[in-house]
């Protein structure tokens, strides 16, 4: 029996050492070295080459080594019985709230046109926005979207938040729904996208989110590059309906060097460093769930199959 | 017996309708349209022409339209029974607050980097620093040190502060006096000057501090230009001992359009904006002085005339 590790691009190495130091007795294997087939039970896998797990006959579970499980779900091939597994961090959750919390601060306080007028040798005293003053619309009320409104709330912002399900939270208001969305989407100076990437969710940010939202409003994807339509944002930026971008996730990552959203001046480009995945954090949960599937336990921080998250 | 504004380059049209809009008995003057100056008891003031406060023989108080009171007392010319306010106001605390704890994000987070990559169209995934690990100092525990030293605490940062009394506060560590200066320089990753500009903290942001500050701190100076040597912090950022400044405030504002710190990749300039007076709430507090002054009553919000704050 053994833990495979497929992570094409990146080194396994950290994994494995991290791995090791928690339970030694542990059989691990790589991907890109020979290893035994019939003897992989568990893979933990960020970007997998596609239809690669129906070549290990006795798989019962994928872990994702990240928090979306996208990059595993999207390929059509993995038998039904097979569970997949996402990663829930408090410093993963920590990290998002933060860089929100900064992005949405920079739009209020117009960080990215003090650093133009800098170049330009500008002195343009601009009034600010206040977060008091300020609703906050987050796409997707999970784990991270969660932590993300409860942070906004605490930094003064009016917080709002948008999911498939309905929620009864303390300090944000929320909707569930496609019949709720208008709504939701009409008060949201700001918007943040914390939805997982599905076939429900995929190019959700387009022209027709976009037109309900307020003039000026703001957008934040930290989600995935998936949900972005880039033709509609360029046209609603240069309409003037939306103030400006950050966007931290592309559909192809690296962002291509010759991709129209570099030279965008609206637009805010991260390098999807909202929330980085730190193997040590990450270890013992994977070896957690590794242990009672060996024992038959219910697994932790399993997805629903059907939902796709 | 009247209330006269004084604050060249400035409209103080907006001042005299929020004065009027409270109290319309008030005999308001404008400095700079005919008013008999025997009758000037009370002058509200930012940047006044140096030495015309001698011309008013009946003036009893001087009130600064802003937080800091350095263009009043710089002036040696103000007779000593005068007294100076300063504005205390929750807002301007709040909007204070709000501006630093995004400087010391953007610090971490890298974004000004971010935004020369853009330029660049460079995608360079960069680990993060967090603020758990990250101890902030902050120079002058006064009214804004104090709120801005509670707020980076409530969002993750280790706080130190440095002031002239000791003080006791629950979530910072405190420190006072010239003879515990080096042990908090020696701690402090990010510096944040929130002195008030007086002969004793002119040009204090120098070669001394920055070479006892660790190696690649950055620095915030949101107090006044008149805190910073400017060579001297050229220098520390060219041999690399500071990793970059986010300055708000110039010896000269606007900053000249030929001046270097424009085109330094490692300075991060806004035009004094860290926190904006709004007249609508600093009136009552002005008409309220003003109301004390007329009845005899102590005064809120005076300064120590021997100290200079
Ligand atoms: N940029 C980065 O560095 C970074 C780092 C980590 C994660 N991420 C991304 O962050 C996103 C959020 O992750 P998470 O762990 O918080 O996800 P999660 O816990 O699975 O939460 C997903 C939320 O979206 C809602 N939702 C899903 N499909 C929906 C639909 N069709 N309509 C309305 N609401 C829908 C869900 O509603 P219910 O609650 O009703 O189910 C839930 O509230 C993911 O895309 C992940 O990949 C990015
Ligand atoms: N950039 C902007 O938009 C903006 C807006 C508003 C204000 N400001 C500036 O912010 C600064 C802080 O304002 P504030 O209202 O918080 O001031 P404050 O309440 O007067 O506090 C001053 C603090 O500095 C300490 N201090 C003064 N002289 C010192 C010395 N020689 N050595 C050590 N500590 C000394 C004082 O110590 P003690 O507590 O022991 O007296 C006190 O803690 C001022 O310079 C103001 O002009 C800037």
């Amino acid at each position: 029996m053994s833990l495979l590790i497929v992570c094409p691009g990146r080194d396994p190495g950290t994994w494995i050492r991290e791995l090791k130091r928690e339970d030694s007795s542990v059989e691990i294997e790589r991907f890109d070295e020979d290893h035994k087939k019939e003897e992989v039970e568990f893979i933990l896998s960020w970007n997998h080459p596609r239809g690669i797990f129906q070549d290990y006959p006795n798989l019962k579970v994928i872990a994702s080594m990240g928090a979306g499980v996208d990059h595993i779900i999207s390929d059509p091939d993995i038998p039904e019985n097979i569970k997949i597994t996402k990663v829930i961090d408090d410093s993963l959750e920590g990290d998002m709230s933060n860089f929100v919390l900064m992005q949405c601060l920079n739009y209020l306080r117009n960080t990215y046109r003090f650093y133009r007028n800098q170049q330009k040798h500008t002195w343009d005293k601009r009034m600010y926005r206040r977060p008091e003053n300020t609703i906050v619309g987050i796409l997707g009320m999970g784990i991270l979207g969660q932590v993300v409104g409860e942070k906004l709330f605490n930094n003064g912002f009016k917080v709002q938040g948008w999911s498939a399900s309905e929620k009864d939270l303390e300090n944000i208001k929320t909707y569930a729904g496609d019949s709720n969305l208008n709504q939701f989407l009409k008060n949201s100076a700001i918007l943040i996208c914390l939805l997982p990437l599905t076939s429900e969710t995929e190019n959700f940010l387009n022209r027709e989110v976009f037109q309900k939202l307020p003039k000026g409003a703001y957008l934040i994807n930290v989600a995935r590059g998936g949900h972005l339509n880039e033709d509609d944002l360029i046209e609603f930026l240069d309409n003037e309906h939306l103030a400006g971008a950050a966007l931290d996730v592309f559909k192809t990552e690296p962002l291509p060097e010759d991709h129209v959203f570099w030279e965008h001046s609206k637009i805010h480009i991260t390098s999807h460093v909202a929330s980085i995945t730190h193997p040590e954090s990450i270890v013992p949960q994977i070896l957690e769930n590794y242990q009672r599937m060996k024992t038959g336990k219910k697994l932790k921080h399993t997805i629903d199959r059907d939902k796709g998250y």
